[in-house]
This record gives structure tokens, sequence and C-alpha cells, in this order.
């Protein structure tokens, strides 16, 4: 039993349900379109709520999460909230972190180095003069964001390096926070 | 003391707190210089976990955060994960969620407009392909993001509307996704 788990994971990540995934997808390319989906509601003040369940993907609806997630957002007392959660600039960076994580034990998985420990600090510069519409010389959000990767396993430090920049060319949420995305708004005013 | 809270908070906002920041900062623009940060651990596989607490603003090391806050990232299993929080890619629909939402009740709060209702749904398309590794055609992150705001409150529509167009024009991550921003990534191998 574990020497068939050994078989089958690498860093915790099952490899051949992933090269199963990624040939599926060769296979069928209309299988990786996915849409994903978050609906928020005002608390009151700075405090809101995302719940997070449902998604498209792989040809199909998704019912396979029983509970939805939840976040909740807020802004600390020197931004006039009651630090209901962390901010969303904050829960940005979250999102990052998450994803260049991710990506890179998937790529490790993948290419088969071991990794025993990954770690991050990530930090958002902003002049908050631009989002309280006090100025125009400053944009509203971060001006730049700083990641510092820690990471150890079994490889040469030039493979870890490797994998890392692999990760950043394949991260999606490093790609949008670098790149841009269209956003349209729609308001219902019922 | 009911009388007082009433005139000195809107929405949920303390709006002569609020003023108070902004006088603050319109006096000494270099209180608006702020640093937000997470830090985020592989724990497993597609889980791993920031934790938020600490930030520089208005001047000082921001030390009123007696408890972290911690958001879980997973992945569902059709992309290989054991569901262990909102993805990567969720939690940036969430900071976006979030952070027009906050932004919408902050203008309304200036502008005397009393909200009663704030929801809002995201969705974002994704060729999971790009972010796979499976085909350079195709983007990392989402193509495009939709999102329907539906606002109430004791204001004609038309006030409403206005106030979530303000809100885009102010939002840190409306405008962080919508515009991009510069990610420098280091990777130390200890």
């Amino acid at each position: 039993m574990t020497q068939t788990i050994e078989q089958t994971t690498r860093n915790g990540v099952n490899h051949e349900q992933l090269y199963g995934t990624l040939d599926a997808i060769m296979a069928q390319p209309e299988l990786g379109v996915f849409q994903f989906r978050a609906t928020n509601v005002w608390v009151g003040g700075a405090h809101n709520r995302s719940t997070i369940q449902r998604f498209y993907g792989a040809g199909q609806e998704d019912t396979s999460r029983e509970q939805p997630f939840v976040i909740d957002a807020g802004e600390p007392a020197i931004l006039v909230g009651n630090d209901t959660g962390p901010n969303p600039a904050e829960a940005l960076l979250h999102a990052l972190a998450a994803c260049l994580t991710t990506s890179l034990v998937y790529v490790a998985a993948a290419r088969k180095v071991h990794l025993t420990e990954v770690e991050s600090t990530l930090e958002g510069d902003m002049d908050v003069r631009g989002a309280l519409g006090l100025s125009d010389e400053v944009r509203n959000g971060f001006s730049n964001i700083r990641a510092t990767f820690r990471v150890k396993g079994d490889a040469p430090k030039e493979k870890l390096r490797e994998v890392v920049e692999r990760a950043q060319k394949r991260s999606a949420v490093f790609d949008m926070v670098t790149n841009g995305v269209p956003v349209a708004v729609e308001v219902e005013t019922p």
C-alpha cells in the first residue's frame, strides 16, 4: 500500500492522475475550457464575504464541492474598518503566492523533483492616496510586488531555481497580475 | 447613544473617521505610503496556506492585529487537488469582488448614499491548457472577467450606478487586475 502511494504521488500530487488529465485535454482540447466564479455579499462597512463553490470545467458543471468556501474581507482600523478579514489587496497577494506555489509544486512533480519545503513572502507597495481619491498622480493599486521564495528539495539548487522560473511561466494568477485581464462590470439596480 | 452612531456612521463606515484619515493624509502625503504582505507555506500537493497580519502604513509598522488571518488554497479533484480551499484563480475573483464592494461602500458613504444591499457575482473564463503547459496559444490566466453587481439603496438608480462607476475608478484591485503590476520574484535555495 505504502509502495503504491510512493509510486503514484510526488510532492503530494498524484502525477499519474496529472498525466491522465493532461492526456485527456491534449486529446480533446475543449475539455480545457473552465469558468471559475465567486459571489460576494456586503455585510456592512468594509466587511464583505465571498462564497466560492461551483465551476465549469472538463465539459461539465462541477458539483463535487458539497460545501462552499467562504472568505471574509475587511480593512484595518487605520483604513476605517473593523479587521473582519484580510483586505482585498492582501487577498490578491494570497492569490498570487498560492498560484506560484501550486504551479511550482506541479512542475516539480512532473519533473521528478521531490520538494521538502516551499515558503514565500510577498510584499506590495501602495500609496493609498490613489485608492482614497486624494491624488491622480499615484495609481490605485500596488506600484510593485516583490515575492521571495525559499525552496528546498532533493535536487541541485539550479534545478530548484528552474522549477520556480517555469512556475512563473505557467502560473495563471502571475499572468493575470503582471499582464492584466479585461474586466466588464455590469450593474443592476432592482 | 443611538443618535450619535447614526450621525457618525453611514453604510457601517464611520465617515467622520474617514474624513479624518483623508485630511491627515492630505496634510502629510507620506502617511499614504503603505506596504501590505502575505506569507505562504506549502502544506502538500495543491494545498498551501497564507498568513496575513502586519503591514506598514500611516508612518509606522502596524501591530494592531493580534491574530493573523489565514487563507487556505487548494484545487478541485479534476485539477489534481483535494479541495483544501478555493483555488488561486477563485481567490483572485474574491479579491476583486471585495475591493470593488468596499470601494463602492466608501464612495457611497462619502456621497451620503445609504446602501441597503450590495451583491456581486464574478465569472472568469480560463482555458487551462495554458497553465497546464499544453498550449502556447492560450494565456495562462483568465481571458476575461465579468462582474455583475446588484445594488440597492436610498438613492436614484442613476446615483447608484455612478457610485459603482466611481468605485471602479478608485479600486486598488480593479486597477491591478485590469492594468497589471510588475512582480519581482527572488528564489532562495538554502
